[in-house]
C-alpha cells in the first residue's frame, strides 16, 4: 500500500443523527466477524430508514462472502471511508474474504467495537455498529435492515470527502457544502 | 423564482443501469398523480436494490401528502435534480401538496411519461418512471419497492452536479470524478 493511512480520531455520535453520514450516499465498508474470522466488503446500496430506532436498510448480495457471516452473526459495522483510501476501497471490493484476510492484506486497523463483535475500521471517518433488526426481506432481495446501536465519528473535518460510486469503475468525490437552513421550516430540519 | 430554469434534453436510458444515477445518493424529487392532481416531494432515503428487474427501495413517510397518492396510484416518477435548482428542491420539501400546486408554484414543467400517469419534471437531469413492485414493508416502515419501467436521462453533462442532503439544511454538491476502472475485475464493473 506504500504510505501509511490516516487513523481518524473519533468520538461518540448520536445514533438518531446518522443521516448526516449516510444520507449523502457514500460507498461504505462493511466489516463483520463470524467464528473468529473478520472480513470487509464494499457496499453502495443502502438507505436510512428511520431516526429512532436508528434503522438502515442495505443490499448484501448472496455472492459476497460477508452475506453469510453477517446473516449468521446478525451483526456488522458500517464504516464510512474518505477519498484518501479510495484505492483501498476499490481493491477491497475486488477480492473475496473467502481467500483473503482483508484487514491484513490492506493494512487496516481493526478496533474493538462496544456493542458488537464485528471490528471497527480505524482508518474510516465514521463507524456505525449494527445489529440485524429485520431479516424479512433477505431471502427475496438480499435486503438487511439493521439497527445502529452505537456510532463513532471523527470531529474533523466537519464535511468529509466521501466517495460515491457511479458504476463502471467511476466515483464521484464529495464537493462543497451549501446551507439552505433558513429556507427550512423548523420541523423539517 | 426569478430566472427561467434549464430544461434538460434527454434520451432513453437503460433501466438496468440506473445505479449510475441513484447510487451516488442524490436527493431526488418524486412526482405523482392521483385523481387528476399532481404533486412533488423531495426524498433522500432511497437505494438501488436490483439491476434486473430494475428495483429501487425508498422511504416515503406517511406524513407526506404524496404517500397516499403513490400508494393508491401505485406509480410515481423519481426525478434527479441538479445544483442549479437546489433552492427549488428545498422549497418543494418545505411545503405540502395538501394546499399547494407545486408544479404551478415553482414553475416546473410537467411532461407526459410513457409507462405511467405521473408526470416527468423537465427541469431535472433524469426521470425514472416507477411502478410499485412490492408493498410488503409500507405499513411497517413506509418503505416502497418500485420497479423502474422506463428511464430518461440527459446526455450532457456526463457527470451531473447532483445535490446530496446532509441533514440540518445542508447539502453536499457533487464534486469531481475519478475512474478506478483498471482496478476492477471484469465481472465487478
Amino acid at each position: 500500500m506504500g504510505q501509511a493511512m490516516k487513523i481518524y480520531k473519533k468520538r461518540d455520535f448520536p445514533v438518531s443523527n446518522i443521516r448526516r453520514l449516510l444520507e449523502p450516499g457514500p460507498i461504505v465498508l462493511v466489516s463483520s466477524r463470524y467464528k473468529g474470522a473478520a472480513n470487509i466488503m464494499t457496499m453502495g446500496w443502502h438507505t436510512v430508514m428511520e431516526f429512532s430506532p436508528s434503522l438502515v436498510g442495505c443490499v448484501i448480495a448472496g455472492g459476497n462472502h460477508s452475506h453469510d457471516m453477517i446473516r449468521k452473526s446478525r451483526q456488522c459495522v458500517i464504516n464510512v471511508p474518505t477519498a484518501d483510501i479510495a484505492m483501498t476501497v476499490v481493491k477491497i471490493g475486488n477480492c473475496s474474504g473467502a481467500d483473503t484476510d482483508k484487514f491484513g492484506k490492506f493494512k487496516l486497523t481493526a478496533e474493538a467495537a462496544i456493542e458488537v463483535d464485528a471490528p471497527l475500521i480505524a482508518e474510516c471517518y465514521a463507524n456505525l455498529e449494527c445489529k440485524l433488526a429485520d431479516d424479512a426481506l433477505i431471502d427475496k432481495y438480499d435486503f438487511f435492515i439493521f439497527e445502529i446501536v452505537k456510532a463513532h465519528a471523527a470531529t474533523a473535518p466537519k464535511n468529509p470527502k466521501t466517495i460515491h460510486y457511479r458504476g463502471d469503475g467511476e466515483f464521484m468525490i464529495a464537493g462543497g457544502s451549501r446551507s439552505y437552513r433558513k429556507q427550512f421550516r423548523p420541523g423539517m430540519l
